[in-house]
C-alpha cells in the first residue's frame, strides 16, 4: 500500500455534434474533476464546446483539450497516418479553438489528452507522439500532458519539461503490457459493478490486474471514467464514492 | 480633396485547403499591410494557417481573422441562415484557432473580417451582424472590425466600442447603395488596368463611382485587393505603386 | 367525409452519423410503409444507409431518398442559398449514393422527399423546387415526389409528369396557410396523445385544424411520423392502430 | 518484345472541390481513353463529377470510379485504418454517387480504381483489398478492377471473377518490388522528357527499370498519366504521340 491519498477523475465530454448528443455533460461535470473536451475533429461542435466550458468553469472543473484526428465519420477511432508537421498544426488548431471557449468562460485550457486512435497511436508512434509534444510546447508549455503510463507521449512530454500525468481506466481491460484491450476483443470492458474496486486498486495500489492475470504497475494520477454509456453518471458516482470510502480524495491534477 | 495621407491594403490569404491552393500568399504578403487569414470554415487548413501567420509575422503584417460560414463546398459564398448563438460560437471557434497560429508566430490576431456570403449578409442582417460583434466582444474587445462602410456589422461594432474600419474594393463594381455588384452580374469586376486609379480615388476622395454613375461616399481606412486572380500580386503591386505615386502612404490600420 | 380507405405512413430514418445514432430504425420499420433514408448530407453515413436499406427491403418497405443541404453541423435545418445547378448536382449525388444500397438490398429508390430547411424552402423557393424536379427527371422519371401539399415542389413535380404525393404531419402544428409552425415557435408540436386522432382526421377528412383555428384542406396520401423522439415507435404504433381502428388501411404509396 | 499492339491511357480527373480546381479535365479528356473520376471523398464535388462525366461521355471516354478514403483535408493520401465493412459501404456510396452522373450523361461506370493511400494500401492490405472487391461484386460484377500489377486488390478481383487490369505509371519511379517509390523519397517522379520512352517500354516490353536498376516485369493493359502537374496535358500528349509512333494503338480497356 502506498501513500496515495488523492486522485483526479477525468471524463471525455462534449462528444456530440450538431443534432447528435452522446455524453451527459452536466451530470458528469458534477462527478469528475477534469473534463476532456472534444475540439471538433472527432466530435464537439462550437456550441457544445462553449456550453461544456461554461459548465466546467462554473464548477471549477479543469478543462483539457481532447485532441484527435480529423475524422467525424470515424469518431477519431481509426488510425490515420498523419505526417508530423500536419499533426502539429491540427493540434494547435484544436487547442486554440478550445481556448477561445475556456477564456470566454473565465478559465483556460489546462492540459491535453489525445483521443481514440490517436491516444493509442502515441503509445508507440514516435513521430505522432513527438508532434503532440511539439504542439503543446509551441502553444503553451504550462499545459500538462495526460495519457497512458509508459506511452511515448508521456515520456517525450516529460523529457520536454511538461508535467506528464498517467491515467488508469476503471472500465477497460488491460493487457500484460499495460495497454488497453482493444474495443473489439473479449475483455475490453469492465462491468460497472467491478469498476469501484478497480478504481480504488488503481488509485491506491498503483497497479491493475491484466486480463491474463499479471499484476501490471500503473503509475496514475488520474482515473478515466467513460461518459458515453447509458449509466455513465451513476457509474462515475459509484467510483467516486468508493474512492472517498477508501480515504482517497478526488482532486484535479491541474491547477485551474 | 481630403487630407487622407495613409491607407491600409488588405487581402484574403490562405484560401487553399489540403492539396488545393488558391492565393499566392508569399507574394501578396510582400504587398499588403493586413492579411485576412481564412480560418478553416470556408478555406484554410491548419498548415496553411500556420504558414501564413508565420510569414505575416516575419514581415510585420497585421493578421485578421477572415471568419465565415461552415461551408467548404461553397467556399463560404452561400448565405446560410445560421442562428445568432450558433454563429457566435462558430466565430469564437475560428478566432481561437487562428490565434493559436498567430501566437505561435509571436504576434496576435488584430482584427476580424467576415468572408463571402457572411460579409454580404452582415451589411443588412441584424442578428448575424450582432452575432459577429458579440463574438468579438466575448473574445477580445481590442480586436478591430473590418467591413463595408454603412454595414450593420460596422455600425453595431462601433456602438459596442470596437474600432470599426471601413474598406473599399479596388476590383469590384459598386451599386448606388454602396454595396458590391454581385459576382454573377455584369459590372461585378473592375479591370486590372483601372484598379490603380480607383484605389487612389477611394483612398483620397473617399468615394467611388457606382456602376450606374452616382458618386457614392465610401469612408474607408483600408483597400481590399483580391488574391485569387492569376495576376493578383501584379495587380496589388500596381495599386500600391499608384498610391505611393499619389503621395498616400500604405500602413496597417491595426497595431501589431 | 371522403372515401379515403388507405394511407401511407412515412418516417425519417437513418439519421445518425458515425458514432451517433438518432432514430430507432428497426423499430420504426416495423410500423411505417415508407422509409425516408438520409443520404449523408445532413445525416446518414454509408453503413447506416446500407443497414436501413437492407432492413427496409426485408420488410418490403418503400425506400425514399431524404435529400438535403450539405450541412452535417446544422442537420440540414438551416436554409442555404444553393444555386440551382449546384442543387441539381447535390441531389443527383445523394440519389445515386442511396441507390447503391437500395440495389444491393434487392430493391430501388422509389421516391424523393426533401429534408429540413430544404423541405421548407421548396414550399415557396422556385429555383430550388425546380432544381429538385430537374434532378429527379434527370435521374429517373419513375420516382415519386413526396412533400407538402401546395408546395412549389409538388406543383412543379406534377407539371413535369411526376407523381406528386402530399403528406400530412401528425405531430406538427399547422398555420392557416397550411405550412408547418416553425420548430422554435409555440404550437410547433402536437402531443403524442393527440396524434392518433389527428392522423385519422388528416387521412379521412383530408384537412387539419390550424393553430389559429381554421380548417385547412390537406390533400394527403401519406402521413409523416417523426422518428427522433424518445417514444417515436410507440407514437407511430398508436397512430397506425388508430388508422386501422378507423377502417383505414396503411399501405405504401409507391410501388416497390 | 511481345505482340502488344494496344494500350489504354488513364488519368485522374475531377480532382477539384468547390472553389478549387486541380486538373485540366477538358484537356486531358482529349488525350486519355479512361477517366478516373474522383467521387467526393478525397476530391470531386457533385458539379465537378457531373461535368467530367458529361465531357467523358461526349468523347466516348470510359468512366472509372476513383474511390478513396474519406479525407478531403489529406486528399486521400494518408492511410486510414478503415474496417472492412465500413470500407465496403464507403465504396458503394461513392460508386452509386458517380453512377448517377454517368447515367445522366448516357453512359455508365465501367471500372474502379482506388486512389492515393488506398491504392497503396490494397497492394498488401488483405482486408481493405477484400473490401474493395466485395463492394464491386455487390454493386455490379461487370465492373473492371484497375490497379497495380501484383497487388492483392487485383489478385482478389481476378479470383472473384472480375476483370483485373494492371496499370503502369509513366511518371513514377519503381522499386525492385514493382511498387511505386513513395512521393516523399528521391526518385519518386520521372521527368516529363523521359515519360514517352518509359510509356513505350511499359506498353511494349511489359517491364520497367526500377530505381535500383532491376528489370521489373509489369503486366499492364493501361498507363496512368497524372493530371495534376502544370504541363499534364502536354506530357500526356507526348506519351500518346510516342505510343502511336511506336505502332501501339491507344484504346480503352473497358467497354463503354
Amino acid at each position: 500500500m502506498t501513500d496515495v491519498t488523492s486522485i483526479d477523475l477525468n471524463a471525455d465530454l462534449g462528444e456530440g455534434f450538431g443534432r447528435w448528443s452522446l455524453t451527459d455533460d452536466a451530470g458528469l461535470l458534477d462527478v469528475v474533476t477534469s473534463a476532456n473536451v472534444a475540439c471538433g475533429f472527432h466530435a464537439g461542435d462550437p456550441r457544445i464546446m462553449q456550453r461544456v466550458c461554461a459548465m466546467a468553469a462554473e464548477r471549477g472543473i479543469a478543462i483539457g483539450a481532447q485532441v484527435s484526428y480529423r475524422d467525424l465519420a470515424g469518431f477519431g477511432r481509426r488510425f490515420i497516418d498523419v505526417a508530423h508537421d500536419d499533426l502539429v498544426a491540427d493540434v494547435l488548431y484544436q487547442l486554440g479553438a478550445l481556448e477561445a471557449f475556456a477564456r470566454a468562460a473565465g478559465t483556460r485550457v489546462a492540459y491535453v489528452k489525445p483521443h481514440g486512435a490517436l491516444y493509442n497511436a502515441v503509445v508507440h508512434h514516435e513521430a505522432q507522439a513527438a508532434a503532440l509534444v511539439a504542439a503543446v510546447l509551441t502553444y503553451d508549455g504550462q499545459l500538462d500532458a495526460l495519457g497512458l503510463p509508459g506511452s511515448r507521449w508521456l515520456a517525450l512530454a516529460a523529457q520536454a519539461g511538461l508535467r506528464a500525468v498517467g491515467e488508469g481506466f476503471v472500465d477497460r481491460g488491460y493487457t500484460a503490457a499495460a495497454t488497453l484491450v482493444p474495443r473489439d476483443q473479449p475483455g475490453a470492458f469492465v462491468a460497472a459493478a467491478d469498476q469501484p474496486a478497480r478504481a480504488v486498486q488503481l488509485a491506491r495500489e498503483q497497479h491493475v490486474i491484466a486480463l491474463t492475470g499479471e499484476v501490471v504497475p500503473t503509475p496514475v494520477e488520474s482515473l478515466c471514467v467513460h461518459g458515453d454509456s447509458p449509466n455513465a453518471v451513476a457509474s462515475a458516482s459509484a467510483v467516486r464514492a468508493a474512492l472517498r470510502a477508501a480515504g482517497i480524495a478526488v482532486n484535479a491534477f491541474a491547477a485551474t
